[in-house]
């Protein structure tokens, strides 16, 4: 999901309302419904840029869902209409060879009224869009494609903890996730001055929570984790100041920001984040509230790979699984996107 | 001065120009001249957001011309025509009976073309400007007036060590003072990313002059110090974000922080400084860069507050003189600012 963000939508009293209705089909493992698991025939189309479509490309790269459900990749400025595949050769992509991701949207409902969104799900025959209901496709990836995940791959979303993984990510989606959305696309002082209170009020609730505890449910990385971390990483890059979240930056918050790093240090967080398309993304399509779209070429960020100590608390960071191999080359953010 | 930047003006290729042409009249300790040194004579108006302004503010302080030289104090937010005394009884200047600082340049000048800028000198009699020229305007607080400086008053500019002051603000005000300017209203990515690098290069350095060293030049407060000071001042609360000065904070910076920190904790500096005007004022009035005109709640400044151990490095700040008495009532920053 991204805001597309050129439009945002302002509810009374200048609070920032994120439109939350998605295509609400499910790829299920049910051989009888319309849209049925089966490899090789759905595409995620995602930016690297978006925090909720990296949550899907974490998911997937943890689960080890590469071979069965392959990727397009947009890059990072969209225009009004919709993301585009302008990373691509002749700016088409090479499976579903469309320049928008626009068209799939139109493929399937040539009157879509709403923004073009990653992540989506792509039916590869049709060139249709599936669904672009980021939440719930990440819980279909852990608990309907269980039959092509990897060997080893972790439990995201253990049945004995769904109802706290549920509860923690809907108090860091409101907070956190859209919190930060609500800082920057306030329209008056006073829908700012709530928002940012309300967030850094939950940042210090993690913090707490963290501060004994490895992860935020259990003692082993779950849906909860990968919801948090895709903010997180973004946060001192450009919601400190882009979003105006400046009561302190995420390496000032020691437990959340040693939390964080030891995420990004674990694979299918940090390989999966790129920092160029992140800043380059809200800097560039947000004219509204950065109306030059000069990116900033600060913070340094080197130190995310610095050693974090949060080994000492425990925790099992795949359960009774293991960790994923590398990414694919495809697949690999530079490494000079983290410098 | 202050940009009036509403209208920055631009150069080739998108950098930011200074218009460094100010009225170059000068009241001197010579009584046969147009504009000699005589106590009640003048008005020095300021806006305590302004860092050229706070500049004066802090020399007048330190020197204790406050008898000699009164002060008129305008409002964060100029409009576009000019700097204005909204914080005044019916926003008129008590003292000059005007609602706008421009009527006083207009007075003098009924066609003057340029930025109506703080601090300004007034003739008090006639309503005249006399001189905008910041950078003379506290040389000559020093060196013109010195027959109503207190007693103990330290001496900003010896004579054995105006070279090097000079010299080292010459290279604060390209790369620091002026230079996150030239961050903020860069009008390329190519002009602001130089601007970037000259401007950490010169922090760099000033950490390094500054690591063994309690004061820029020799080992009491100077013009230098004051000239430095104003910029660090705003530079969390302000630049970091709003200009993209996003290398890192100044509390990240060890030395220059606690540099910044002992200025601030000495009397004159920190207790002219005023964070809420600061915030207001370059938040609200830029709409060009930050269009919403919401201004952030942090970061926390608490911290400004908190031990820096720069003793330790000998120094006296006010040479054979002595720290000023607290300011008077009706020149006190209301400790709610410093928040």
């Amino acid at each position: 999901m991204s805001t597309d963000s050129g439009t945002p939508s302002y509810v009374e009293k200048g609070g920032f309302d994120r439109d939350t209705n998605y295509i609400e089909d499910r790829i299920t493992d049910d051989p009888s419904s319309r849209y049925p698991v089966e490899p090789g025939r759905y595409r995620l189309v995602v930016a690297r840029a978006c925090p909720w479509a990296n949550r899907a490309i974490i998911v997937r790269r943890l689960l080890g869902l590469e071979d069965a459900i392959s990727m397009g990749v947009c890059g990072p400025t969209h225009d009004k209409r919709s993301w585009t595949f302008d990373l691509d050769p002749d700016g088409l992509d090479p499976v579903l060879k469309i320049p928008r991701l626009q068209d799939a949207f139109l493929a399937r409902f040539p009157d879509y009224p709403r923004g073009i969104t990653v992540p989506a799900m792509v039916e590869v025959s049709t060139g249709e869009v599936v669904t672009n209901d980021y939440p719930q496709m990440t819980l279909d990836f852990s608990t309907e494609w269980t039959r092509y995940h990897r060997e080893g791959a972790p439990d995201l979303y253990p049945e004995a903890l769904r109802g706290e993984i549920d509860e923690v990510a809907e108090l860091i989606f409101h907070d956190v996730n859209n919190g930060v959305y609500k800082c920057g696309f306030a329209g008056s002082q006073s829908a700012y001055e709530k928002a940012y209170d309300a967030l850094f009020a939950r940042l210090d609730w993690l913090s707490d929570r963290l501060e004994n505890q490895r992860f935020l449910v259990g003692d082993t990385i779950t849906e909860a984790d990968v919801r948090l971390f895709t903010t997180l990483a973004r946060f001192d890059p450009v919601y400190h100041g882009h979003f105006k979240c400046n009561r302190s930056k995420l390496s000032e918050m020691p437990v959340l920001w040693a939390y964080a790093r030891d995420l990004f240090q674990t694979p299918g967080f940090g390989d999966t984040t790129d920092f160029v398309h992140i800043k380059s993304h809200y800097y560039e399509v947000h004219t509204d509230i950065n109306p030059t779209g000069i990116v900033p070429k600060g913070p340094d960020l080197s130190s995310w790979l610095s050693p974090h100590g949060r080994e000492a608390l425990g925790g099992r960071p795949f359960g009774d699984g293991t960790p994923p191999p590398p990414p694919k080359e495809s697949e690999t953010v530079p490494a000079e996107h983290w410098a």
